[in-house]
This record gives structure tokens, C-alpha cells and sequence, in this order.
């Protein structure tokens, strides 16, 4: 079993990597002292192909558990389901020191992760992602949240798990495309961070995403969450060094809202925003044209939608203003000085780089 | 100006103690280097009151400010109340650095807080309570939360506020009723804490109460929260320590709870609750008769609404158990081994407790 530590001080904790790793969750639990009551939060995919065997791990070892499925998909990140699971959690007397399990990606993680931070002012919380991208990224670092009809995130908190617990083998029943979405958070954390896991990333890109070798998967899995780690320790609450994650946010996060939410997994437009931020440092002069190529050629590889004709960069750019990234001082805007080196910049003719990266792409 | 510390390592904050002290609003923001973009929340009854001059103090020194009031009164800690407020910061762009000021009692600062800790990941939040007993209690500590259809305070977490400002003299438009309520909250920390400030308070109770003298209420108020601070720092989140200050609080939350939280304010059910808990003590043989005694001359000193005759031993039994701050171990009391000095115990005979006080009281 691989463990990683996210250092937080006194809210340290492990982080574990395992094929089969779901077969140890009862005895991770044990061994770390936590309560036998708790509560799976899931949603209705993971719990139809996982359900009855989380539930029979946990019951095997006399824990009292009981699991709660919500919709699949953002539309259930909203307060109303917040207020679902609070009067669920009530009625299943769970109580102060009970434990919540978020047993599924991202949405589950940022929903049960949310109730956790504010159920009886914060119960324990384990996160045990089942997609690459919350494996990878959103189960690690403690941010927990929902959306608000203005925008996506906006409501939320830092709120950090007791532990995560990577199981690779539950990413077998995901879809092709979930994969390569995920896909995209990972190539980031080589451009930012990590040129040789960026040449790993080149080399294996497609024998990863079909999932069939198993020791590289884990080693993808782990070199992302160690990554992760590193910069989550460094800055729990994204004063500064942790903003160096939204490489690629900026136009994808815009992306994604002017597809609605519904044409562009998140992923996938981070990857169309990591080619907007690479394409930018080229304009500014900071990364080489070589480098930039290399950029997009990985980046082409990738299985995405198409940019759709729809979009406008006048939508863009006004969609970009809303991102809650914006303090009042400006835009701050990831950008790339080579492969594996960063630098944060406040972005003054943001309109003129939407517009130029537009027409570059769709030329 | 008195200027206390809650030490909490990188959440470490200051208590300013002021008559007049909001005048001084706007210069400590600048000082702290906070950003000039701000959102009073507060109720019907302070905006009233005191929101025209808060809007100007901010106005005068440059502050973009807006104010938004809610309803008086417990109602507002609702799940619907934090979504409009949330709609009204969006609407009015607070960035995530800007800042709310939550100004009023205790209801205002557990809704703002609650608001500013969930709002963007958590936003700057300044406490300027309204009321004694936020002022001696509730905006010290980071608590914050709303209820829930089925409890008090059952959503939440802990979140610190960036400073304290307590003007003794906003405590002049209140209604006596409310001062004796707050009081009750003062006398508990001489109980538990410190047997000086309790003679202090046999002496000064009704002087203080009318607020006549100045001096007597500003030495009442840096006491008091002198007490809280160190509790607070030795406990941030209720671990263990913390739960001294819940001295009163498990029959009182149940009388308020019989009461429909109409019948009693909260500090009046302390009272009780305090009585109850040194009745306990004394029948227990840790508190002596004559400690008892002065304790129970104390409390009736306290110009409170009777127990009413409705109230059943079963009903509150069964409230206490809902307590959220039991734990699946069982129910933890707060108890006196003499005036200045605790003892917690998990108790077992809850029922014979309340039935013999009961009896007791109204004997």
C-alpha cells in the first residue's frame, strides 16, 4: 500500500493508495480510532455498483452504517440537498463524534465534505474518491462546497478528511471520457510542477487511460497526489502558493459555464485552459516556442469535445469576470515560465488574450 | 481602550473593549489592513437604532459599505435566511477579500459568521456585538451556526472573526429584561472560573445590572471575556476543555427547548441550569451546603420569568438527550466542586436529577 501525508499541522493525514484498498476500510477506521456510527454519502451510480459492498465491509466489522444516495451530478451540489442530508443525518442520530464517508467523485466529496464541515459544527470525514479526478485532485487538500445559481463553489469551506483512501480498482467501471477528463488534472500537475512526471505523462498517455497496466496507473495516481500534497501543505486556505492549481482554471472554469455545465466536463476544459495559459506565456515571451509545441502536441492527444462554434469571447471574457478567484485588485492568472515552472501574474488585457487564443485555436 | 487576546497560533485575534468604540471602526479596519469592501449584516432593531451611523463611520473614511438587516429574533438562523444573504453578497460582488461585519446580538453574529465562514471558502469577519450577552460571550470563541427544524445551533463550525469591538454603550437601548439575561452568562464564568469576579458580582449585581456605572460595566465586560478568551485558547473546538462553559447549558438548553425558545431567553435558562447543576453538585457531596447556599442567593437575585407549570420532568429528559453535545458515549455534565472550580462527569442518573430538582424548586 502506497501512503502519502498531507503535513496540515494538527490536521495532518494520511493518504492511501491501493488496489482492492476498499477490502481495508474498516480496519483503517479502527486502527485510527474513529467511531463505529456512521454515514455513507454516495450517489445513485457508485452506490448501485458499490453500495451493498461498502456497506457489507463495514457491517463484517460491527459498525453501525447506513448510506444515503443522492442524484448524480452538480445539480445535486445545491443547499437544498444540504438541507436533505442534515435532517438525513438527524434522524439517523448521528452524532458528534459519528463519521461521514463521501463515497463517490467530485460532486459526493464537495457535497458530503460541505455537510460534514457544518453538521453539529463538524464531524469526522473520510473521503473515498471513485473517479480519476477526485482520485487525483478534489479528495485531497479539503475543499468541500456547493453551487449557488450565480455560479459554481461560491458557497463552502477548508474543511480536511481524517484520511483518503485511493482504491484504483473502482475507476474500472468509469466511462472512456471520465477518464480522459481526469486526465487533464493530471498533465496539469507536470506543467506546473514536475517536468519528469510531464515526460512520464508523454510517454504513457494512452496506455494509462486505457487502465490496463496496473502499476503504471498507481504510479500516475501516486505521483498526482503526492503533488497535490506538497502544495496543499504548503497553503491550506489558497493564500498564494496553492493558486498555482487553477493553471488552467481560468478559461476553463469560463468554459465550462458557458457550456452550461453540461457540454464540457471539468476536466475537459481545463484542458482547453491549460492550452489558453500555455499559448499566453508564448505570446508574453516567457515559455519558448519549443516547449509551447510540446504543450499542445500532449495536449492534442487528449479525447475532448470540440470548442463549439457558440461561444464568444465576449462571453468568455464576461464569464471570466465573475470567477471568485477575482479579488478586488484584479485577475491573477497562472502562466508558465517552461514545463514545470510557474509564475502567478495579475492579468491586465485578459480581453485581448481570449480574443487572440479564439481565433488561434478555431484558425 | 481595554485590548484582550484569543490566542489560536495563526487565528490569534483581538478583543477591543470601548465605550464609544465604534467610532474607532473604521480606523482599526485601515490599521488591520483590511480591504475597504464591506457588508453589515445586522436585524431590524439595531439598523434601526445604529445602522445610519455604523454606514456612515465606513462612508466617512472611504468604505465601500452596504447593509443588509434581517428579521429580529432566532427564526433568522434558518438555511433560508443564509441563502438570501448569500444572493445579497453575490449581488453586491463581495470579493473574498472582502469583509462582513456581523453587528448586533446574538442571533447576527452566529448567522454573519456562519454566512462569512461559508461564503467564497470563507470571507474576513469582524464581530461587533450588540447585546451583553454576545458581548460577554457568543462573538468571542467562533462559534457560529444556525438552527435546524429539529434543534438549535445544529449546523455550523468554528470560525474566528478577524477582531472584536465591544461598546459598553450600545448596551444603553436595551431592555432590562435583556441585561439580566445576559448577566446570567456573567456569573457562570465566576462560578466556573473565578471565585474573585463571583464576590465581585455578589457585591455589584444590581448596580451593574442598571448600568449606571460605567467604570463597574466595562471591569464586568473585560472579565468576563477575559475568561472566555482563555478558555477558548486552551480549546478551540470543544474538544475537551471548552466544554466547562457549557456549565448551566444542558438543563438549560432543555428549558429553553420546553419553552419553545419563547417562554425563556437564554440566559434566563442558564440561570436555572446553573442552579440545577450546583443542586447536583451539592446532593453529590463535591459542592458544600454553604457554597450552594451562596450560589442559590446569587441566582435569586436574577429578575427572571418563573418556571413554568407546564414543564414536565419526562419532557425535559428527553430534550437533554437530543443534546447534540452528547456524545455516542453518553451525556457529559458540567459540575462545581466549589465556586470557582469544575468537574465534568458522564452522567448516569439524568432522570432522578431532574426529578429532584424539580421537586426541589418548587417545593
Amino acid at each position: 500500500m502506497r501512503k502519502l501525508v498531507v503535513r496540515l499541522g494538527g490536521r495532518t493525514y494520511p493518504v492511501f493508495i491501493q488496489p482492492y484498498g476498499l477490502d481495508n476500510l474498516a480496519d483503517l477506521m479502527k486502527r485510527m480510532g474513529l467511531s463505529r456510527e456512521c454515514v455513507v454519502i454516495s450517489d445513485r451510480s457508485v452506490s448501485t455498483l458499490y453500495g451493498n459492498r461498502i456497506i457489507k465491509i463495514l457491517k463484517d466489522s460491527d459498525f453501525n452504517v447506513s448510506i444515503h444516495s443522492v442524484q448524480d451530478g452538480e445539480r445535486s451540489k445545491s443547499l437544498k440537498t444540504v438541507s436533505t442530508l442534515y435532517t438525513y443525518l438527524l434522524d439517523n442520530k448521528l452524532k458528534r463524534d459519528g463519521v461521514i464517508i463521501a463515497f463517490g467523485g467530485g460532486v459526493v466529496g464537495d457535497l458530503a465534505g460541505f455537510v460534514a464541515s457544518t453538521y453539529l459544527r463538524g464531524v469526522t470525514l473520510i473521503q473515498i474518491p471513485t473517479t480519476l479526478l477526485s482520485q487525483v485532485d478534489s479528495s485531497i487538500g479539503g475543499k468541500v462546497g456547493i453551487n449557488h445559481p450565480k455560479g459554481k463553489n461560491l458557497i463552502g469551506s477548508f474543511y480536511q478528511p481524517k484520511f483518503v483512501l485511493i482504491d484504483p480498482n473502482l475507476l474500472l467501471t468509469l466511462k472512456e471520457r471520465e477518464i480522459w477528463s481526469g486526465l487533464g488534472e493530471v498533465v496539469k500537475y507536470g506543467m506546473i510542477m514536475d517536468r519528469r512526471f510531464f515526460a512520464f505523462m508523454e510517454k504513457n498517455l494512452e496506455s494509462i487511460a486505457n487502465l490496463r497496466d496496473e502499476d503504471l496507473v498507481a504510479k500516475m495516481i501516486g505521483v498526482s497526489c503526492r503533488i497535490k500534497a506538497s502544495v496543499v501543505s504548503k497553503d491550506e486556505r489558497e493564500g498564494g502558493y496553492r493558486r498555482i492549481l487553477n493553471f488552467g482554471h481560468t478559461i476553463g472554469h469560463a468554459l465550462e459555464a458557458a457550456g452550461n455545465f453540461k457540454y464540457f466536463r471539468h476536466g475537459e476544459s481545463v484542458v482547453y485552459g491549460m492550452h489558453w495559459a500555455s499559448w499566453v506565456s508564448r505570446d508574453k515571451g516567457y515559455l519558448s516556442e519549443i516547449e509551447f509545441k510540446r504543450i499542445e502536441n500532449l495536449l492534442k492527444r487528449f479525447k475532448l469535445p470540440e470548442l463549439p462554434d457558440f461561444l464568444s469571447a465576449d462571453e468568455l471574457y464576461e464569464t471570466v469576470g465573475l470567477d471568485k478567484k477575482q479579488t478586488s485588485g484584479g485577475l491573477n492568472v497562472v502562466l508558465l515560465d517552461r514545463i514545470g515552472r510557474v509564475r502567478i501574474e495579475r492579468q491586465e488585457r485578459l480581453s485581448y488574450y481570449i480574443e487572440g487564443w479564439l481565433d488561434y485555436v478555431r484558425k
